[in-house]
Formats: structure tokens, sequence, C-alpha cells
């Protein structure tokens, strides 16, 4: 029985689901039943009527005096980021940042599991990498499909990352998570989310520029 | 003499500077003097008219015929970021992330160098994390004063973030580069930037979630 409609819950509430996971989670350990969304809101220094319009539009009815059931919130935030099913992912370029991301443990926790690192570079090729070896992107396409991967992670350099991305959607990639500096444009149906580091860090820097020299 | 003033450019305009600085440095290293902005667009799928905007805003003027001097731009973007100087980061948090971040080479091109790492876990302190030995959070204000360390790198829990951060402000810090879920409410004077990997994950995921299950 399905009470909510995913799409109709809001990206800005999304995004706050792995901010209200970790106290929620942390709720139930220590063996609370009810959690109510003015304890969470205090915890995390968040507007109670912020958290109690997210917990409202996962579609969880509270009860008034006791708040809502910790297992149900839980579940519903499981459900919502797909956590129910591991989602597998291809790393594409293995250079630092590529290397990092497979070997950040962190992704795990929301049920993403990066499970091969490829790369075009002969010198990368056959190296090991979190444990993976690094295969060559002629392989990329078959392992796609035989394994059914419906992630990329896109850490090559700028300049290549419109061709890799290209290839991933030709092989039959779901969503493309592009940790480079470019801007792609991917067909509609292909999910495309961007982390810029670089963009970042360059507003920071140029901040910081700034207010040093003054 | 300087013909462009640092606050009149869009942080917009600064954060697709990382993306141009790898183009004009490629025709820079293949000996050639001057480059257009239309073939900076062409080379990045961008827009011409954009790029000829960004251009003029870092107060750079071209030539009709001949486009831009390539090391005049060059030299505008890295004093725009700050990178005459490097600019050296504490990274508190000795985690998955934390560790990701410090092995991560990749920030040394806009120049960054993360020249510390700490923890409060006994059982973090005094491992080697990317050549650094991880060091107890009760000597970072004296490291960041006696270092000059104007920038912390945020990757401890989200529970902790707002202690961290304060302490870091309470240390000197000038920049705090917050990669963890939590919202903080810094003093107007500290600089705060965002990465936020687990929010980027959640929307992928359940994104992913919602078209896997059609």
């Amino acid at each position: 029985m399905e009470t909510f409609e995913l799409e109709s819950i809001s990206y800005s509430t999304i995004r706050r689901i792995p901010l209200y996971m970790p106290v929620i989670r942390q709720a139930a350990t220590e063996g609370q039943k009810m959690v109510s969304s003015a304890k969470i809101a205090e915890m995390l220094h968040l507007d109670p009527v912020l958290v109690r319009k997210d917990i409202a539009s996962l579609g969880i009815t509270g009860q008034a005096r006791n708040g809502f059931d910790v297992l149900e919130i839980l579940g519903r935030m499981e459900k919502i980021l797909g956590m129910a099913n591991t989602n597998t992912a291809f790393v594409i370029g293995a250079g630092n940042l590529g290397s990092a991301l497979a070997n950040y443990g962190g992704f795990a926790e929301y049920g993403l599991q990066i499970v091969g690192i490829f790369d075009t570079n002969p010198g990368k090729i056959g190296k090991e990498v979190a444990g993976l070896t690094v295969l060559p992107m002629d392989k990329f396409e078959h392992l796609v499909q035989r394994m059914h991967i419906p992630i990329a992670i896109l850490t090559v350099p700028a300049a290549a990352a419109k061709t890799c991305a290209d290839m991933a959607v030709q092989a039959g990639i779901r969503a493309v998570w592009n940790f480079t500096p470019t801007k792609l444009n991917l067909p509609p149906s292909v999910i495309l989310e961007r982390v810029d580091l670089a963009a970042s860090l360059a507003v920071l820097s140029s901040k910081l520029a700034s207010v040093l020299k003054s």
C-alpha cells in the first residue's frame, strides 16, 4: 500500500534526507519508537516548520502527542533513495578523483556500490584501485549490459567528458553522476546529477583572495 | 595597474574559470599567442556569447581579428582564483571523505594545498593519511595561527559539523569548505562554500528509483 507519490516530493526535501537519516537512525538505535519533528529540528538546527513539512511530504502522518514512528520514517526514506536494492556504479576515469571516490566508503550508506573503474590511458589500465582492476573503456559497454549497471560516475578530464558521457549513454547507463567541470547535454531519459568541486573551489578561492588582499 | 575589479565578476563566471583554464593552458602549451572566444566556446560546447561576456568581465579586451592574449587571460584567471599565492588548508575529519580529499592531488592545480588533517577520534590520531599524520583537534587552533592557515575543509559526521566549524572560526580560519550535509551559520566575515555529496547522491538515487520502477 503506497501512501505517497515519489514524484510529488520536492528535490529540496530529498536533498535533506541524508541530513535526517543519521539522527533518526540514532533514535532507532537508542530504542526510541517515536520521534517528534521538533526534536529532529532541534538536533539539526533547522526550522521545525520545515522539518514537519518535509516529513508530511513523505506521506507520513504522525500522532499529535507522540510524533512519528521511527521505523516508518526510516523505511520511507530508504525507499525514496532506492536503498532497498543497492545501486551499482562504474567509475569512468581512474585519476585522482576517480580513485578517491572509489576508495571512499561513505556511499555504501546510501546504497551506492562502486563495482568497476575504467580508463583510456594504457598506463592506468591493469592497475589496482580500491580493490578493483582498472579496465579499458572498450570493455565498458559489454560490462554495463552484462552486469546491468545503472550509474556511471564521470571523473575524466574536462576535455574527455562529452565523449565518455556519450559512450556511457550508448552503453545503456541510466544515470550519470558528473564530477567533471563540463556541462553535459544528455538525452532527457538519462538522469544527470552534477558535483562541481573545481567550481566550488574557484568561488571559495576568489572570495578568499578578495578578503586577504583587503 | 589593475584594470578589473574582482568584486564585479559574477560567481557564475568564476565557476566557469576552471572550465576555461585547461583549454587556454593547452593553447599556451601549443605555443599559441592568441585565442578567440569562438574557439574556446567551440572546444567546450558553450555559447560563444557567454564566453565573450565572461572574458570581457575579467577586464580583458581582445583584438577583433586575433582574439585574446593567451598569457594575459591565464594570468588574470590565476589572479582571480588567488593562485599567485598557494592557499593552505587543514582537513577536519580523517574519515573516508577527509582521507579521499587529502589524497586527491587535483586541488593543487587551483593553488590549494592540504597541509594538515585533524580528528577527535583517538583511534585515528597518529595514523598516516596522504603523507600527513592525523593530529588531535586540540592542536588545531595553535597550528592554524602558527602556520597562518586560511582554509578549513570540513568532512566530519553531520552531528559534529557545527562544533567543528565553530572551533575553526574560533581558531581564526578565514574560509570553511563544508563537505558535511549540515547547514552552517558562520559569522559573515568567514567565507563559506559547500559541496553536498550526500544530497547530490540522494537526488540521483531517488530519480533512478523512480525510473527503474516504471
